[in-house]
């Protein structure tokens, strides 16, 4: 199998790609297809020693920087190493394609080049919150900053099928993130999705306040993009908050130093647990490949993880299951609007 | 001064709203009237030995349970402790309403026994944000779920009010809650909302991602009431669970229980400087008197704190200052639709 890598995405491109697709060739056996400039990645692979790995690059004369207007830079810059990524699933070559790279030029990449599923009205990407073993799905967190009702039960349907293929989870629970417990609860689209997903024949077990995700209550969590990148960028703040301050509060005092660091094996793996990012990435979810997003800052680790999970995510057979179940359920539904709202 | 206080609301009632009336009485000097069911209420305040202070018993012989629907129990029960401290504020006995009730009961009642300020269309939520010494203004964390753009300029003049009358900010920044900083970001609501607050003549510093709030890029931070729920629970669950976390982690290890001990005082400052209850409650900002909400697991220390923020809003001018802005503002805008929709 090989996965695409966007050699020239994240923060610190093209080092942690590099490093991540190195320890993904090693660890997981996995062929790599690095995508981006030829010589500054050669340079690169040769500097961390990568010889003898899988690791084959591929050219891309452009790039897409972080903040740069995702629909237009990725429409301009044909070359871009996002686009050649994309076309290497998009031309069968490829199995999946993982980026660290301006999450909106990826999602609208993947709109252009693989398009959706059929059937499917709007991509969803998601994430896999830190809670438990495998993670508990929340969608959507970015990829559609305003939602109709059918689009959360569809993103409800693609994460059931995301939590039975990808995670084992034979029967997913999901449930709707809102802000209080009773179908009353919540603006107008919550609403609504509450007496659609209660009629969807979906394990629907109501909504979650975004406080009790981590109490293991639902395996798949949904909102509109809005809403989910909302709850995702306070929980990631509260957490830096509070550890940049118990670093500050442990460095006031001398006899405060002594004892973190006993404590400090533990609070590094407390530290570890809430990142995301060993969790392998963000899934965009309902376009036809399979794509998965780290974060810009994503370490080699990161890398290496978001590898492994877009192998184990094109091996699961939940392209073929989201065709089939989509297909069935709308059997004339491919919309003329391939369009998607990025955040 | 008298503040009413609704003897029965909060989880723990009347013990805390008692112990924290007893508490504003001696150290604030502040004549409270406890509000609820009278033989309850004498005994409690006998049991705390609150002879000497200046606490009155008025009596009400109904209570709205946390757990009722709100717009019901307000209209049903007329004479429920929270209306009955209502109507102390509107036949001037009372200066302020102080509740840890239901939010949702407390909010309708204020609005069917105080009405809005004139001009104002929805009341708005706030919650202090306890990032800086006098707190970073959330608005709105739950009045309006759904919200048109201009309820949100109203809720920015609301706030940049409060911040100059109450918390001593000459001139606030307003920030608008959202997913990214450019103005192309969010979802239709935030995006019209920064159009509109650009050409408001507040001073407006753009959009602020709630992983920023804690940073004090911005003193009045205005969303929708359900956006701003959700923000503000997503923040409180990430901590709680981060805490509960550091105990289990604390707990496994004789040598991290011992290293624990000593960071303790420290661990509590910081635990305690998470606590919004510390802030004095939530102001409901546009009804037509002074109404502090507080958590309803709010202890005796947290009513006090309400107590004396109820007091100072009261003598700081913000009722005149708001009616004068508004009327001004809109000459002839008493709309006449009163409802607002609670969460």
């Amino acid at each position: 199998m090989i996965i695409a890598l966007d050699g020239m995405g994240g923060d610190n491109a093209p080092i942690d790609a590099v490093g991540g697709a190195i320890l993904a060739s090693r660890e997981f056996g996995i062929d790599i297809a690095l995508v981006g400039e030829p010589q500054l990645l050669h340079a690169e692979l040769e500097r961390q020693g990568a010889a003898a790995q899988a690791i084959q690059i591929v050219s891309a004369s452009e790039v897409i920087g972080m903040d740069e207007a995702p629909a237009q830079a990725v429409r301009q810059k044909k070359d871009a190493s996002i686009n050649v990524a994309m076309q290497l699933v998009k031309k069968g070559v490829a199995s999946g394609v993982v980026s660290a790279g301006n999450t909106g030029a990826v999602m609208t990449s993947a709109l252009l080049n693989l398009g959706r599923v059929p059937g499917i009205e709007r991509p969803a990407l998601g994430t896999l919150a830190p809670y438990t073993e495998a993670g508990i799905l929340v969608l959507d967190v970015g990829a559609n900053a305003d939602c109709k009702p059918n689009y959360l039960v569809q993103f409800a349907q693609m994460g059931s099928v995301y939590a039975q293929k990808v995670q084992g989870i034979p029967h997913p629970r999901i449930g709707l993130l809102n802000i209080g417990e009773e179908d009353t609860k919540g603006n107008e689209l919550a609403q609504e999705v509450f007496r659609l997903l209660t009629k969807s024949g979906l394990n629907f077990v109501g909504n979650v306040e975004p406080d009790r995700i981590s109490m293991n209550v639902a395996d798949v969590i949904v909102t509109d993009g809005f809403t989910g990148n909302m709850a995702v960028k306070a929980t990631e703040g509260a957490a830096e908050f509070i550890f940049r301050q118990l670093r500050d509060v442990i460095l006031s005092r001398t006899q405060y130093k002594l004892a973190a660091a006993i404590l400090r094996p533990a609070l590094l793996k407390m530290r570890q647990r809430m990142d995301y990012g060993e969790y392998g990435g963000a899934p965009l979810l309902g376009v036809n490949g399979v794509v998965i997003i780290t974060h810009g800052r994503a370490d080699e680790n990161a890398i290496k993880n978001s590898i492994r999970r877009a192998g184990e995510t094109a091996s699961s057979g939940l392209l073929e299951t989201l065709r089939g179940a989509f297909s069935r359920r709308h059997p004339a539904a491919v919309s003329s609007d391939s369009s998607a709202t990025s955040v």
